[in-house]
């Protein structure tokens, strides 16, 4: 008997042991540099794999919306960082939120920072989100004239303080190499120690530097004059982050199993049960071969390796097309499983709301 | 008081009044033709949305997984077909399932028959999925050696009745224009038909045709000489649909409301509480600039037309990133609302897993 004899349908298996390895590096990385280590909960979304975080004595967070704050607040979590420029829709759930835990939000907008200044019940602490070469959210690094302005509204409100500049270089998930992804991480610093240089020049007083992508925190060897690191999706990798190099196959704490319900040997695909709804539509960027994710197969109370040449090439609501090379196409049978590793693995766990870890265990997240 | 008044983050709404004419005109086009419509529910995946087409008098219904047809089941449908190759793994289920509803399966291998053969309790009605262009399931239309022996094994079986011939020519979604569509339907249908006179001239006896992909569906006037039509989408439409021409915006039942977060005025963009974990990540196919969905604005209790040259231009986790044109984005503000027309509504619903009609009452998924 192994853990794949109980699966009937596509299932998201959790190698916790990985899992935990790949949280204590991360953690004593930030430890040696003395850098403050908060990270992003999105990722997992689960109180329990949290407290495996716990363990290593994490006690700041990030979360991605006011729902995950909600929901780690509930599972005991005192210091969280919401992520996302502040929706001013949820204004009671904040109000809610920061009377009970410490509450960090993002403003890059005089008009998100006025509104905060407004309607919060109490003081409040907050991070401007700098563009610091993504292009998505963010007040553009080198554009002084607005982030100065807007730290000087931040000064001088009477309900915000200003924790600090906050930045996502996300760009580095577009790297080529690992040396791209380092040589990015660094510029993105760079550019963040310049922008705290140049409010502390006018007057804005001295602010923290918080940073962090996986690719770049599990890439670069030394962080660099920061304050925070927040990198999430390391806690379980992923194909797309063992394509740049930033893990190795067996960092990979995570893979959907999925029954095979067709063998078409003449095109040298197999298709399994197992689609979009449970891996998430992601795919590789760059328009590799890879698409939506390597192949395992399973081995022991586990996966093995990823095979060769395996990848899934098309994916829709819950049929995979996963191209085979030819042994290890001609050796599977209907109702046999392989093992996905992912693309993206917060999209995947998002879509999925549980996991099972290889002891036999249901782990839920918040969605489950 | 608007029905936007109420809504504080992203939040799926549902025109029912669309929906309900969009059924009753599929139902109509159906009925005049005396063919059976077994629409698939995999698009709504709500029991309540299910009883606005029994309304119209639908009593069978096709499903694309065991746990969809368990739910729609315990709702009170009696006729039900699994239109996934059959996943032996569920066997258990689906016997349970064969035991208090007529249940309709898919089978595409010797191996499956076998299989099913031996395993139901009782006999049970089965489908040979056919592929007539896709390339995704299916035994190839113009095979005829597999087809005819896969046929004849299912005749000799004692618990399998061969039902007919089924298949899916999702290929339509790749058309450029309706009047492809149209062809790669009657294309579709055309080989069907040489399916069926080919196992009867071989004995097989006389089987039913069952196509159904809502291009195909909405754009031809004639469903030809099939006896069952299995479309979904059409019940909500989308970006995708609307693209090809297969419905008009004021057909598009769906739209994602998503809170403005931020504005970026100098790349043209805003930036959106709504990203992949609500709209899902699937994309326009062809590369064309619309890529994750057209964008309108609130408009009384609904949503106004598209915003020309306004589309969703990325998607990560929970944030999107919306182009749009000079005056539209000058006009939003911070905590504006506005309107995503999903891709791909079947993948939007399945991640919100529930809808809020313009008449504000929250209606349920299967995954809520």
């Amino acid at each position: 008997m192994t853990i794949f004899d109980q699966i009937v349908k596509p299932t998201l298996l959790l190698d916790s042991g990985r899992a935990v390895r790949n949280i204590q590096r991360m953690c004593r990385k930030a430890k040696d540099q003395g850098v403050r280590f908060r990270p992003h909960f999105k990722t997992h979304q689960s109180a329990e794999v949290g407290e495996w975080f716990r363990r290593e004595g994490v006690t700041a967070i990030t979360v991605s919306s006011v729902d995950m704050a909600e929901y780690f607040a509930n599972h005991g979590w005192q210091d969280i960082t919401i992520a996302l420029p502040v929706n001013i829709r949820q204004i009671e759930a904040i109000r809610a939120l920061a009377g009970r835990v410490h509450l960090e939000l993002l403003v890059e907008s005089p008009e998100s920072a006025a509104y905060l200044d407004h309607e919060l019940a109490g003081r409040g602490d907050v991070w401007m989100k700098i563009d610091s070469g993504l292009g998505r959210t963010g007040l553009v690094w080198n554009e002084s004239e607005p982030i100065s302005s807007l730290a000087q509204q931040i000064k001088q409100s009477k309900k915000l303080n200003l924790r600090g500049i906050l930045t996502h270089a996300g760009h580095t998930y577009q790297a080529k190499t690992p040396e791209e992804v380092r040589r990015l991480f660094a510029e993105s610093v760079q550019r963040m120690l310049q922008v705290k240089d140049g409010l502390q020049a006018v007057g804005a007083g001295m602010v923290e530097v918080s940073v962090g992508d996986t690719p770049g925190c599990s890439l670069s060897e030394r962080f660099g004059a920061v304050d925070e690191v927040r990198p999430g999706n390391f806690v379980f990798y992923d194909t797309e982050q063992y394509s740049l190099g930033a893990c190795t196959a067996e960092d990979i704490a995570v893979a959907l199993a999925c029954p095979v319900v067709a063998k078409h040997s003449e095109r040298g695909e197999a298709v399994v049960y197992g689609g979009a709804i449970h891996l998430s539509k992601d795919w590789m960027p760059g328009g590799g071969p890879i698409r939506h994710g390597l192949v395992a197969l399973p081995a022991g109370d586990g996966w093995g390796n990823p095979l060769a040449g395996a990848y899934v090439d098309r994916l829709s609501q819950e049929h995979g097309v996963v191209h085979l090379e030819g042994e290890d196409l001609d050796r599977l049978r209907i109702g046999d499983l392989i093992c996905v590793l992912p693309v993206h693995s917060c999209l995947t766990v998002q879509v999925m709301g549980e996991y099972l870890t290889l002891e036999g265990k249901r782990v839920r997240t918040m969605n489950k």
